[in-house]
């Protein structure tokens, strides 16, 4: 037996009929690192490498999927964007015969800010985060966990002298009727703490981020908040999800809280 | 102003009352590293450490919650059963004044293992995961992460010899009636695979797992029905969700599949 | 062919002569996760989970080692101290008929520390290391990370309020005449930063902290300098390494700083 | 006093006179995020994500180095070799007036695959890290860590059918007279091993890479020796060290074998 490209015809496992009755939720394959080009809002795309993750549901009468066609779709991803995601899982969900399909992906993204006095630009890179679900509709949901400073109210107010501060991180989901730049998500995660970071500060930007960030000392609830009313007022979201943690520089723990839209109304299991 | 300890009374600054009028989902503390007496079925206690995250709601007119009463309440638990977990979680309500208190921990945990053939014994460590919340009515989810071993049955079926393998993890979350222990969870896991794996395997144990898995050959998919299978049949357990991850050894990528109980009507939103 | 212990004997692969003339420095297993009793300088033991590596050096004309008998004789450790250390060395280098024996590992050591006002107990987590070598000679070399708090000189110095502080991290290696607990080790980095951290602090406690390493600015090259200069004076230590690494608040990367005992004769090559 | 920035002059803290008299061997920055282009041999250059520290040694009478400064020097790499990690560490050691000057970085690095039977191309990631000094002369030492798989010739000897076998790393580092590529070296690390892994594999390659892997059974032994064999045949390579990690699929842990050039006569104190 041959088949057109000249190998000998091999049997296919995976399609072999499965008595157990049992429909899977999602099938398929995670960790696979591969090079992207993102678009970025300021300068057209940037490139990085995302770890991925594509998967189907599966019927209860087939026993196994092909998870090399996973691989086959990505490998005609040109350019990450909202109508290249809905495209891939279209692509996956025809080729593994499936009602819906599934992508998740993160990667380190970077930002060119530039120092709040000198004005010296250098990258800051930030975690970005896209899932996205196809089925009879589709649903995309972006994130990005942005590094930040929070400067911690109580120590200020109970201390004679400084406060203590340290490095935490905002994380924020959104989904949206209109496309939401990871820019956009980030420029909410910082207004929302104690102070942004920078990659480069010279002596007077430290001056600068010092005093501002004692100036506007704000918990992990505080930020947490702050950040919430922002999306609250950006008509294009639909839904969000925002967390921050702060690595408490007098603990060796974290200090968090979060948030989400309509919250009180919602489910929320997942080991985190 | 002095406080019946002699210090000096310091403002509370967390108790403001706040305006933004957002409540707060989760409020709390995370990566605390603590160590821990835990319940084993076999022995009766074995000693870990763990890492916990503890966490309230906040009503949206108070400012902040006080972190330091987390760590307090976890100074009192002397070993980790689900009447203790329970407690926790009542304590840190009444002490934080909120309705809803959650727990996450995970955490090593040993099975003591005799090898197949040479009766040698040795311990594996399995993942150990608990989740708890506790409002009006209070839920405890219990979930083990077990190492195991895969052999791909398409890759024996078309192979003059041999077949891939490789080792895989298991993962069950279960939520139930009554008292389930990791070990049970365990025992579910390692049925499930091709084979078990043991820390400690003499030569005579090399060719049993070897050939065991050989005639035992499984996709991840395999390995997540018979799972399922096997916790439906446990009456139990109210819900369970199981995901198996193979760590493939052809590839520099994962294969993976997952159900829960009553998966078409359920959500899943969560960023793994 | 039948063994003493009824099962047919099995060849020995292993223990095949090998004619490619290339003797191996390090041959043994790791990321082997043991449960373990340690030496506890104030309350006699304490008990963990450990991280290890064990391994032996290979003659060019045996082509494998028996790695099962590295576990074999981890069964029999009882509780971790430098005699037990230098037995289980010992044994493997019979065991394995090797000329030199390695062992590395690293756990999680919990210090119980009084927090500097309210004087509330609660546990530190370190991490604790341990590298062993035994061939003519034996060497043990023991090293901490411990958890401190940092206050920028540079920050304070320049800005109106405040100053950028946060997490660092005090790693300390020593190889001693005499023993040389994890606590004395520790003592010496919390006493090198700006000041201790702790995991259960209330308001008086946080003001003094707040306080104190706000007059205590150090940079990591003044944490260095300082510890260095305590282990010098320490007649035990023979030699000693001391890197500091404080994650930045107003950065999104780390500071560092190391130096050991007579560096400037000394070679460094490693990938770290 | 005003500076030529029209900024007012901060004092600069780092200049203090230090009286310690404590020379510190490194001194800098750690867990920059950085885009970076590199040279392909291939393609000509690709895009990746770096990792990145830098570092220069300290004068004994001189208070703290300014890490801005290594900041502004990546900021002119444009793309990565050689020359341009000479260029950066002439420079650094120039503007932190120091004698000597570090680099480390490790990126993901891409390597365009074709799959051995249906000759499909895709990306397979490896790690790449360079670790360069410069002092009175320059170092640059080249790394790579290569997934491959291997197959245990014990297993496959003693059993009735089948052989245990797994993905493994080989990690390979070298310095060289001339330039050595990443593909070299990598090439170099997947023909030690069982087989290489490759993203893509369709039935008939999966076949192929199974029987290849079956009738070419290694230890990590085996790996390391061959690929020690093939170091010492390049003339180009003037010292190198091979590690193999193999992780183990009848266990939960790895077994792993190194060996360096002329490792007799070596020093080997490092915490890995």
């Amino acid at each position: 037996m041959e088949s057109s490209t000249g190998v000998k015809a091999l049997k296919d496992v995976q399609s072999e009929r499965d008595e157990r009755r049992v429909p899977l939720k999602k099938v398929g394959v995670k960790n696979i690192e591969w090079p992207l080009k993102v678009l970025d809002k300021a300068r057209g795309h940037q490139y990085t490498v995302a770890k991925i993750s594509l998967s189907v549901d599966l019927r209860h009468d087939v026993r196994g999927t092909h998870m090399s066609r996973f691989v086959e779709v990505l490998n005609n991803l040109e350019m990450l964007s909202p109508a290249a995601l809905l495209e891939i899982l279209s692509e996956i969900k025809e080729k593994l015969q499936a009602e819906k399909s599934y992508l998740k992906m993160c990667f380190p993204y970077f930002l060119w800010k530039e120092s709040p006095v000198s004005r010296l630009s250098s990258p800051l890179k930030i975690q970005a985060l896209v899932e996205a679900e196809s089925g009879i509709k589709s649903t995309i949901t972006m994130g990005v966990k942005v590094p930040v400073h929070t400067l911690c109210p109580c120590s200020k107010e109970i201390s004679e002298n400084g406060a203590h501060n340290q490095r935490a991180v905002v994380e924020i989901y959104v989904r949206s009727k209109k496309m939401i730049w990871f820019e956009d998500l980030s420029e909410i995660a910082e207004k929302s703490a104690s102070c942004p970071i920078y990659t480069l500060l010279k002596r007077p930007d430290e001056k600068f981020v010092t005093e501002m960030a004692y100036s506007n000392a704000k918990f992990v609830e505080d930020v947490t908040r702050d950040a919430a009313l922002e999306l609250e007022k950006d008509e294009r979201i639909e839904w969000y999800k925002v967390q921050v943690t702060s690595f408490e520089s007098i603990h060796n723990h974290d200090a968090f809280a979060c948030v989400e839209k309509g919250w009180l109304h919602g489910a929320d299991g997942d080991f985190a």
